[in-house]
């Protein structure tokens, strides 16, 4: 893929260190009066005033957490810093810095660098934070990513995980399990290209899944929209591994339990219909698949009608005490008992 | 070595994700009031009222900043930290929070990651910093630690590296040269046990240079002695790549040159016997040499008398104007050119 779309290849052995980093971060502005030292010291230096600090860090792996194979680089480096910023939503507290470290073998030209932070440029533009530091190094086998992500909010403002209580409502920001079978759709492309180089994939039907695996989007919007709704939520986590194992946390945390109502999961057409292609359960794809970067929260009932109308928002389920357990009644209106499984328990379940 | 040390071998993937880091850091308290959430949640959320924020990142590699042939985990682990803190004191910062991120292959047991955080327990308590969060991941190689260091000064203690000015002494901490040393003395041993494995090493005249390779210190203390010195450094940076690599960082920051004198560089007596032990020059040692963790600061000339009787500050030379550049006296009172080069130069030079 690299050779095909950039034929330029120079060595990074060719710039230090640290002109390394001079070069991949010289389009880097800085957005934040927060910001008082960026890149180029010991430490960055930062100044919140009275706010409060929320920090959070993700290390991604070639391998383990991404595929070059199908993963453009531009995507995954604007991916990465999404994941980061992700959490920071998830706490309802505004990203405002990331640092950005990077391990690389040889076989990565300052090209391939270039297009990985072009993609961490455009997501720093798009949420608005600053990129303040990192490190870059050799790596003796693939490409590592680690990020941190930082943020700020008024005391009062921060959602932990643990403040749910019983009655409040269950509420799931967008739809769920598109970004698992968008990873479906490409691993299947993947296959057919090593048989046949030549075939064109034609994979209109499949977009949305398809960017919501390599392009996800955070909810920075949510916290906004909750402050015009005049809603505070009880509790609040964000979608990586999946709704039910999320949910196991939040419920876990605020030692309550909660029933889920599966014909109130929030399916995109096309995902019941690549769903159907694939043979697949949507309900199981919506509930264990991951990487949606969807915010699961709690609200008090009576903030109900001040949510019910926003397209946004989907009240999915309402928590229960800890003794009752967490369940999902099925459209057939039959309790099951919920597992907590991310998305890599689905494929262990078609082996079953 | 694993094997040797550690009969009991349980697999790591035994443990999820989150019940591993639970394990992991189970042991660790909460120091600092402005740590108000900890690991637990998408995100640790942080109160550091007035003050300034001061956040540094480094990435270290299995094969290329360590080898597990000689490093044991348990001191891997406090040195990551103390790397990390050791950029928080060279703004002349109180380090108070790290994150910690792993990546590890399916060859490390539990018991081995329980090393490893041992470790960072150690470092964690000694520095009086708070682990609040971090990621813990699988590998396709080896292991990789991703540590992010926060601390807090108020703005008037920060010291960057572009304050240097003409006239100003050149001032270093400790002694220099010795963690280099000692990774060579290591390196040596490692060949003979390749060739002899029963071959029992007799280290007794290698053990400073051998902890400062293993088990470096940052220099935490530094800030409060000169706080009861009365003296504000114009410009600081700590040692991690070899004293020439950092004087030429913070000459160009603070666009003026210098003159060292090699006769006030620092050396251990240990150093200097091994050093003609393997046919080496100390001074280039001292100077290239990395890995030190001590700092490099420069004050103004009149705060002289303030800092001259202190065992811990040497004074190595002086700024001047840029146009002059950055030099080294010799002994024999030569004026030859510094050059900018890490510690990896050392062996380069010898295949020349």
């Amino acid at each position: 893929m690299l050779e095909n779309k950039d034929p330029q290849r120079t060595p990074i052995d060719q710039l230090g260190e640290f002109a390394l980093i001079d070069h991949l971060t010289k389009h880097f502005d800085i957005k934040h009066k927060s910001t008082i030292k960026s890149i180029g010291d010991d430490a960055a230096v930062l100044d919140f005033e009275s706010k409060k600090v929320v920090v959070s860090t993700d290390l991604l792996i070639e391998g383990v957490h991404f595929d070059l194979g199908y993963a453009p680089l531009k995507h995954l480096g604007y991916k990465a810093v999404v994941v980061n910023i992700s959490d920071i939503c998830a706490m309802n507290a505004n990203p405002t810095q990331i640092t950005v470290s990077i391990a690389v073998s040889n076989r990565f030209p300052l090209e391939a660098l270039e297009e990985l932070y072009e993609g961490i440029r455009l997501a720093s533009k798009f949420y608005n934070v600053d990129v303040i530091g990192g490190d870059t190094t050799s790596s003796t086998s693939g490409l590592i990513i680690s990020i941190t992500a930082i943020g700020e909010a008024n005391e009062e403002e921060i959602v932990y995980r643990d403040g749910a209580k019983d009655t409040d409502l269950l509420v799931v920001t967008g739809d769920l399990g598109a970004a698992y079978m968008g990873l479906q759709v490409l691993e299947r492309e993947k296959q057919v290209f090593l048989v046949n180089p030549n075939n064109q994939p034609d994979l209109d039907d499949y977009t949305y899944l398809i960017e919501r695996q390599l392009k996800p989007e955070a909810r920075k919007d949510i916290k906004e929209l909750l402050e015009k709704l005049e809603v505070k939520p009880t509790a609040m986590i964000d979608i990586s591994d999946g709704l039910s194992s999320e949910i196991f946390h939040l419920t876990k945390s605020s030692k309550v339990g909660c029933n889920v109502y599966e014909e109130k999961l929030p399916l995109d057409p096309q995902l019941i219909n690549v769903c159907e292609e694939f043979n697949l359960d949507s309900t199981t794809i919506a509930i264990n698949g991951g990487e949606d970067y969807e915010l699961l929260f709690t609200i008090k009932m009576s903030d109900y009608d001040k949510i019910k109308a926003n397209p946004h928002l989907n009240v999915i389920g309402h928590i229960v005490p800890e003794n009752e357990g967490v369940h999902i009644i099925t459209r057939e209106n039959t309790k099951i008992p919920l597992k907590a499984r991310g998305w890599s328990a689905i494929s262990k379940d078609e082996d079953e």
